[in-house]
């Protein structure tokens, strides 16, 4: 991901003066601004803007006209209440804008969530670079044997050799197309929103992408999942990061509500009643399938 | 629409000490931010936060590393170009929260703009306050006689003041039985969810409102047109302002396309073009209705 | 709630003569297709119009060229699961149409759903009906003592009656003077669009509703909830029923996953799983607040 | 577009069995339900499902309990005046669903309009076809020289031959690569949501779509036009004829307000005024830029 020197250096210009303002700053934020944060081989995630932190959160729960309350541990009480109970609307308060660059596979995932600001490259306009996501060996799954939407164990041997060599190679060699095909040099050249036809899925595309806490939040929980797919994962992780520091005490209460929290059916519930009552409760006597029961097993026994 | 003493100190804190920031930063609307523009009798918008500016703008169309263009009259360029082209992503790049004090039937307007984040003030959880929407005598108008859906003369003289009177006097009174019913002043006391049912339309709420550019601005063409209903047409007017001050290409390319412009259909395009070619064109003849001919009409003569 | 006899013959007239259709019909649904369904004391819920079934669903899931699968188990299993894992595109391939009449401050929450579409009869336009809710005696409630935002016992005796008596006198002088404002009688006649402000929050209004089967899910989560105010509920627990009869497959992964279910937070699984190994916890020592250990045990213990 | 023959008797199947139903019916479009209408080489668009008629606009327009006016000749009224006015609401209430199967470039401008449902085929769970979109040789146009977003001259001769072939062969070998990659003969596999990464993006996809007959008219005004990219229009254009059948009364206000209309911003209006007038205006004197001034002129003059 290395960018290039003007670019680079226009990110220092950006850093390199802070202007006053009177809105609400999150200085833990701040520290990120612009900068790039390296994801997969060539991608990467840089907060170009924000708006709001925590107290933003309690001031718009309360109507206020101040800074939410004198005490930091009250907005936390009343970030957790309004997490746990679901009132969603205060977190939709503060909104973030990021500069994205991912594979195109990982943005058709991405782009599925709607409720978001989106400002894509554009391969009808622009050329695109000769940058393809190409697995690292440990990334280089096989198809999961018991999940039809899943990967298994790593590949190994000649095998994965086979499969880099064919990737890379399918890549080049589209890419070089791709050029030969725009190229006004001795022909007319075909045009931008054709040739970009022949790229494969994992050439590298970027957007700026922004969306509100609240939904930031239902993003972060299906993609930093562990049934998500990899390599929108670790865009995922990456956001989680930031949204640490730009808002700890309503990241705290996402993560242990949402990330690591569980939601268990009236049946699961009813088979939990009972097993604290001391009963012994298997599958076939929960009323549970076999998939719930296994779903609600791990539940049960996982580390937190 | 006077705050009290400690709203006025919370406003005045916050206005009181800038930090610095590395965001873009407008400076015409940080001049605003946090005061109490005042609105109908005892309405007010106030900016709370917001993000981006003009060049924001830019850089999203363009997924740029850096500021936007070198130069402004190149931005203006730009920005009017995606205006006019309908190219409204770049405009949901940026971002305002108001807090809005406003009478219920106001909100009930407006709330129909469903592209936005709300926080109302909840009158399940608090009382609401006794101050009411009294129309000023010059906007208290009759029912149109040619629009269903519209206001006529300015009412006058007696009747006038049986209005007026009627209003005020509704308003107390069920404001004082609001009060009454709440008391737990040697009885239970209504549920605050139940009393608020006895409140009319002219009652005051106010809410934390935050939407993007792009459905701000079809809130404003919307709002701000002749058409709307004048005690929602004032708070957009007033909104207006501020986005001139905070965005003034923007604004700039939205008062000449959408808010001072006109759509024409296929029809009244093939009138134009006869009538440019030295036509007698008449309603008949034109293939508009009658309704259809004279807004047509007023399109051609109106004053810019 | 009882319709005109216009209204009536409107009804019975559109479910006097069915027509053939190659789309997917809920013959459930369709028995229920434009009746009114009684809410409060003058309100309504009627279906107006649906679109798709279970085997939609499933059909969309699929993206099929035929209609689901071969067995009802099979499409069961495969909702369910749907359900279980939040995947809920769907769920958003079925759409219903409601005619819902309902009071004013119950038309303010619903509103707050954003995801769906709304025709709302308009006060600008026409005159609203003389239609107030008053609340039955057995739903007069006290404001609650331990629950800022909810309701306590229910008022008795004189308070009760005072009650009462204020609400149907404040809404119907409120109406009187509605009317005679409107008057053009010997008068100009004040404008629709301000009169309307004068009306309590109890009136009725009515509005077309439509929205997508998973935000219904949503909607009907949140609002048949213990917690949520009873004269909105009883709208949710209408719906609720029509849905088990057009969707009964869906509709009872939904009860058992959302409306019977729970969501635990990481903490107090955590402390769920020291209690299954045997060990004493308390609320001290599970690291959850009082009120998450209160919420925690009534959990527990709650009869499915 | 070949369906297989067990696709061809589902459809056949769904086609042969109409069921009776209390809900409007379209007849112009129960005419299309299912079959699939060939767009490009290997595509289509097929209608599963609809809600709503033109009469459905009307009564929601009214909140009516019936069904829309008496005399259609009202309806079409009512309609063009919601048009006009950009009443958007009662055309919500119409939806329609589609079975779309288009390349994945396409898809990727299509996904954009995020005010729908989607459901696509999973390449996470499913194999792709081999099939893919290559221009015929009328479409196979050169990088326009006048706008970097647009195409020009169709190409000719050996450079229109040297890119079809090429588009085939990389496609053909990025198919058989993935092919080679997923098999688990001999080999692990890989997994099957990074093999979907070598391949092109002209690869066919396809998916249930669903949206809002608002909605659908914004999609349609954009993609219809004849600056949007010929892949997508003539699916664009596809759709228009199947809203025709529909929803006729709507479409043709559709069409005559938006696709055969024009938007004039406030300074061409000024210029209009002055030309009707008899003035001589120019580009200099009208105050509209060079690009502004060639727009209004093609409004003025082109044939309707």
């Amino acid at each position: 991901m290395p960018l290039t020197a003007e670019q680079e250096a226009e990110i220092a210009a950006a850093r390199a003066a802070p202007r006053p303002t009177l809105r609400a700053t999150a200085p833990g934020l701040e520290a990120h601004l612009y900068t790039a944060h390296p994801v997969l081989d060539h991608g990467f995630v840089r907060v170009i803007d924000y708006m709001g932190d925590d107290a933003a959160i309690v001031q718009a729960a309360r109507v206020s006209y101040g800074q939410g309350t004198k005490h930091v541990s009250n907005d936390e009480g009343l970030i957790r209440y309004l997490m746990r109970h679901w009132h969603s609307t205060p977190f939709e308060m503060c909104e973030i804008k990021l500069h994205v660059k991912l594979p195109v596979f990982v943005a058709r995932q991405w782009i599925r969530h709607r409720t978001a600001n989106v400002n894509e490259y554009s391969a009808r306009y622009s050329i695109l670079d000769r940058e393809f996501y190409i697995p690292a060996p440990e990334n280089l799954a096989a198809q999961s044997t018991v999940n039809n939407q899943g990967r298994g164990a790593v590949l190994e041997g000649a095998e994965a050799a086979r499969v880099l060599e064919t990737l890379k190679a399918d890549a080049t060699r589209a890419y070089d197309h791709y050029e030969s095909m725009l190229s006004q040099d001795g022909q007319q050249g075909l045009a931008r929103e054709l040739a970009r036809m022949n790229l494969p899925a994992n050439v590298y595309t970027q957007w700026y992408w922004k969306t509100d806490l609240h939904n930031l939040f239902h993003f972060l929980r299906l993609r930093a999942d562990a049934h998500a797919q990899y390599e929108i994962r670790v865009y995922a992780e990456t956001i989680c990061k930031l949204v640490a520091d730009w808002v700890p005490l309503a990241y705290g209460a996402f993560a242990d509500y949402r990330l690591g929290g569980a939601a268990l059916s009236a049946r699961a519930l009813e088979a939990l009643r009972r097993m604290l009552r001391g009963e012994e409760v298997s599958q076939e006597s929960s009323g549970l399938s076999k998939r719930e029961w296994r779903e609600f097993m791990e539940i049960l026994d996982r580390s937190s």
